[in-house]
């Protein structure tokens, strides 16, 4: 039983608020409690013996993974939950923060919920065979989010999904960008979080309709998940049922909560929220109390980080190609200002960067810069040497998003930003813009794919095509395609409808939402790939001159261009007005249709690598392009386009209207020396 | 491949029309083809030596079972499904009709989908342990019907299950009451009724509503289980693709679609419909043809019978306890008259009331006669003859519903009367009136529970208690009782949400639904229990005196009665206005909630033995009646109390509105012949 003494020794010397009224509220704890820092990075403390030692160990189990073919060992029996296993370490004596995914480290987790398909092909990709039991379960007994939404789907979101118009679903795969608060597990303690999840299913009372249903029994699932959070830490041996004491058990608790959910959960992207400046108020406790030194303090971030390094996901081959790599998103958000003007930087916006020279740069965790031109010089100053040292800090737009999500929002993956444990997303992959003009040219006739008979394949329902063998009419192209762009946002909000239905229904994430208020706001994020590729095409229509080239079966399948044309990139409003067209237009139509659980619908022109695998499955573009090119990543302008400097490319991205996607614009931007000018 | 072939061969003399015109359409199917039958049962024939013989070791094995205290044998390995077992047999070579719920007779199957405690509860009564691993899957991975429900259940509703004000509801069993159309599968073969589910399934297209990706789910589930049936019947050498051939086929084929159903659902009743007519058509173009004698024929049937007689479930104690055994309600609805004035009695409903005599009488299955005055006079001789006999026919008033039901609706379970294939149920069980009346008196507060602190259990919300000592105001009490059934109608209606909607969810009736049309009538059948208590109650109050006598915590837990009143079943209107006004104020009440998918609410008075169970569970009443003692079964009057003749008993219980009880409305009535007057 957690006591008030509990919650007196553990929030000791902390400034009480509504955060310890009987409420959850980490940013109002946050506010009260935290020392901004404006100094230098002086203070900084280099590894310690035990954190070279573990990071060695870590270094050794990456090497001899590779080796392996790029799984070191992987789970074929225990299907993952959060406390499916028994504890596991690096090395115990050494290690500050504890917990594995599985008992041993490197060895990847069975997560079957998403589909047993995958599971089984993932497995077998790297010479691993499934347990014929664990098969039999997930064919027989347990449904799972996979089987699911190929029941549901039409043949049209089938036919759209095999043509790769809409691309990159989360049908076969964890929908993830859901991010818990994991910084409450360290504040409030686990029963005081059961306690105020069962306080909200008290209160969903009235007529019984589905939704309410669906709301109860989900808290329900909620407040058992937290039970399996506190089984899985005491098998590690802490009692997480009371609050952190210290800033050691604070970091320990907080990465509990996200263990738990990555052993929950195989999602696209497992962020970690914004955590920094939360622990900062512990470590800085601590110091104060002269319980901590400033190495031991960085000890605890190194030791936190490299196990956030080690998250891993068993996936299959398409995945990893989809996203070049094996990204895991673990994406930490670091600064930012407050919303009363005080930078939200503290000593551990430091620490937490450091770790990039403790133990050396890496991709994961994504650590995310706020990024505010008030943020304190000094800390501006040591991004910037870390960025040049260590390429790994992604920096976004404090200063953009604090009006409209505040100043305790995180970024999911790499751009979603979600207030956090306030806000969710239903993940929705893109819908191939590029592509759709195509479509709109063709009727709806696959440029690349053919049926059974060897006929170019029909996806859209059968709108009529462009005819004769003139110059392509802007007025008409353009009138076939909002028609065609019409279409494909209402398949396009239906299938995500089904993905997001069945995710909810097979392969709920009941910790992650554990850790969210349980009146929560859902984005329904839409994406779009080709921008800059489907903007010139039609300005390429409008001021070039374009002919259709159609192949034996009349498919229109290259274009000849006569004259040039404005490009997308070069701050020419003749291009950068379609492209802003574009965005609205297709918004527009997301917006007019009923989205899953009242869900607030979003967009984002954001590709980072898969660009180049939706431009794998894109025929030849009205703009020059040939098929299989990649698009350009994001809302960049077409790759050696912008040939009027980086300023005027930068102003081009700008003009797209943030209201229209607010999910988040990329633009993939090398700097050079020489793009900047002279030093 | 099913071939035009195959059909012409199966349909071959039968007069085509709507039934065989790319339509799903039984009805039209046996009015065009069947063949009525107005003379006496002189043509029957007696039990071959094959069946006598089956017989003898089905009686041998009963015995045996009851001498192993209830169960002969219960699997605890193998969970069952439709294609989950085995083929077994009694005796391969003298079975005209196979097929078995598990691999041998008299095993009963493991059943664990409804929930899993349960189903190792029942199994641990008789000696049995489940197996481990099916406890794992079905506590771990598996989530069950059970399970669900008391997730989304909330404190009231399980408060007012504790208290019994709500009794018997489906949230530990299967809800049952689902009959699918067996014949389908007789009369066009599986093949063809995938092919017009997958149609339905293409036509569910446009706005992916949660209700439409659900809809478009469960056909996906249907078309599978369609799948199932065929290889289980493969598994006894039958290929059921295609259209039964022969009347042995037809039987056959009809008694797989319903061994599935019981395969897969442990439903609290397993009815099979209108099937005897049917029957008849391909038996009399058997005997036509010269294929079939008449004492085959029998033998069909009643090997047929023999099959509905060795249904058996794994129940908990409880479960028998409340229906007074372990019934399973296979329910066959016999006769009847067509809406063109034809009787729909064929030879057939003679053969399938002559197994009471070829086999014995039998509670099972329930042999029900859709009574009209209008019936063949020589089939209600027979029907009295075999009513003498055995007493093992149940009637039921075909004039009363056919208006409403038409000519093709079946009887599931004892009186809920439905369209074969059109209409299904979601099974309610019963409110308590008597017991809601003491709570109108006590203000919600129970009779007979209390807390943990000892204090009377506060069941509904606080509404204010009947004070004072002297007679019960009858407006007072009448308008209290409003309230409070207000109140429990709400409640009621949200706990049937719940429980329905986690049926759906985690129990389907994927192979009895997916022998439904898709578009399917659901009705939200509620049901009341203890109506001539509290009508007498209330007439005590208004009529004599009755005051109220509390215990030493203020509740009112008995009342002295000063006078007679009018009592319900003696056709005198002051007692039975008051009876016709509750059943008309529940039902509206039930009526102003949205019920889940739209059903249709429906209410029966109807308990034909648990009304015992539910007046163990009823303190004592204002009309006299003592603590625990039974209430009336259904509609009847309380035991002694009609005391003017059994006339003036039916018009009390003729005058309830059937418009407001389309469930059915029971009325359990002994007829001896003293009670008819002279002979």
């Amino acid at each position: 039983m957690v006591t008030t003494m509990d919650f007196e020794k553990a929030w000791r010397s902390f400034e009480r608020g509504r955060w310890s009224n009987d409420e959850v509220d980490v940013r109002d704890f946050i506010q009260r409690n935290y020392t901004p820092y404006e100094g230098d990075d002086c203070f900084l403390a280099p590894a310690t013996e035990a954190t070279k030692t573990l990071w060695k160990q870590v270094l050794a189990l990456s090497e001899e993974e590779r080796k392996r073919g790029g799984v070191y060992d992987a789970d074929t029996e225990i299907v993952s939950r959060v406390n499916s296993h028994a504890a596991g370490y690096f090395d115990k004596t050494l290690e500050k923060i504890v917990g594995l995914q599985t008992d041993k480290p490197f060895k990847r987790a069975l997560q079957p919920f998403g589909g047993i398909r995958m599971a089984e092909e993932a497995l077998e990709m790297y010479g691993y065979h499934i347990s014929p039991q664990v098969r039999e379960v997930f064919t027989k007994y347990r449904k799972t989010h996979n089987d699911g939404v190929f029941d549901a789907y039409t043949p049209e979101m089938r036919l759209a999904r095999h043509a790769h118009i809409l691309t990159g679903l989360p049908d076969t795969y964890g929908r993830g960008r859901i991010v818990g608060d994991y910084r409450r597990v360290a504040l409030y303690g686990v029963d005081y979080l059961i306690k105020k999840k069962q306080e909200d299913k008290a209160l969903l009372c009235g007529e019984m309709t589905p939704d309410k249903i669906l709301d109860r029994e989900e808290l329900s699932e909620q407040i058992k998940a937290l039970g399996r959070l506190k089984e899985m830490a005491a098998s590690y041996g802490f009692d997480i049922s009371r609050p952190a004491e210290t800033a050691q058990e604070a970091i320990q608790w907080l990465y509990f909560g996200y263990l738990a959910a990555v052993k929950d959960q195989n999602g696209a992207a497992m962020s970690i929220g914004r955590n920094s400046t939360f622990l900062d108020i512990y470590i800085q406790r601590d110091l104060d109390e002269g319980t901590l030194t400033e190495e031991a303090a960085q000890e605890l971030i190194d030791h936190f980080v490299m196990k956030l390094r080690v998250v891993k996901f068993m996936r299959i081959r398409e995945y990893n190609e989809l996203f070049s790599g094996d990204p895991t998103w673990v994406t930490e958000s670091i600064g930012g200002m407050g919303v009363d003007g005080r930078p939200l930087v503290t000593k551990n916006s430091f620490r937490i960067l450091h770790t990039l020279f403790n133990l050396g740069p890496a991709p994961e965790p994504n650590l995310t810069v706020l990024w505010s031109r008030r943020l304190p010089k000094n800390f501006k100053t040591f991004c910037a040497q870390v960025s040049i040292a260590t390429s790994a800090i992604q920096y976004e737009s404090d200063d953009l998003m604090r009006p409209e999500m505040g100043d305790d929002y995180c970024i999911a993956c790499c751009v979603s930003s979600m207030r956090v444990g306030k806000d969710m997303q239903f993940f929705g992959a893109r819908a191939n813009l590029a592509k759709c003009l195509l479509y709109a040219i063709n009727g709806g006739k696959d440029e690349l794919e053919c049926d059974k008979a060897g006929n170019p394949l029909q996806v859209s329902p059968p709108y009529a095509p462009v005819t004769g063998d003139g110059p392509l009419s802007f007025e008409e192209v353009k009138a076939k395609y909002t028609e065609m762009m019409r279409w494909l946002a209402g398949l396009y909000v239906n299938t995500l409808n089904v993905i997001h239905y069945m995710h909810d229904k097979y392969c709920y994430e009941a910790l992650e939402m554990a850790l969210h208020d349980s009146e929560v706001r859902r984005f329904f994020a839409t994406g779009i790939a080709g921008l800059s590729c489907a903007a010139d095409s039609l300005s390429a229509i409008k001021y070039a001159k374009v002919y259709p080239v159609r192949n034996e079966k009349g498919i229109v399948t290259d274009f000849k261009i006569e004259g040039d044309y404005p490009k997308y990139g070069n701050n020419d409003d003749r291009a950068d007005e379609i492209a802003v067209w574009l965005v609205k237009t297709f918004m527009n139509f997301i917006k007019s249709h009923t989205t899953y659980r009242e869900s607030v619908p979003t967009m984002s022109i954001l590709t980072i690598t898969s660009n180049v695998v939706y431009g794998k499955k894109t025929g030849n573009t009205p703009d020059g392009r040939r098929a299989g090119e990649p698009l350009a990543p994001g809302a960049n302008p077409m790759h050696g386009r912008d040939s009027h400097g980086a300023l005027a490319s930068l102003e081009s991205v700008a003009k797209l209207p943030y209201d229209y996607a607010r999910d988040g614009i990329s633009n993939t931007f090398s700097v050079t020396p020489q793009s900047l000018g002279k030093e």
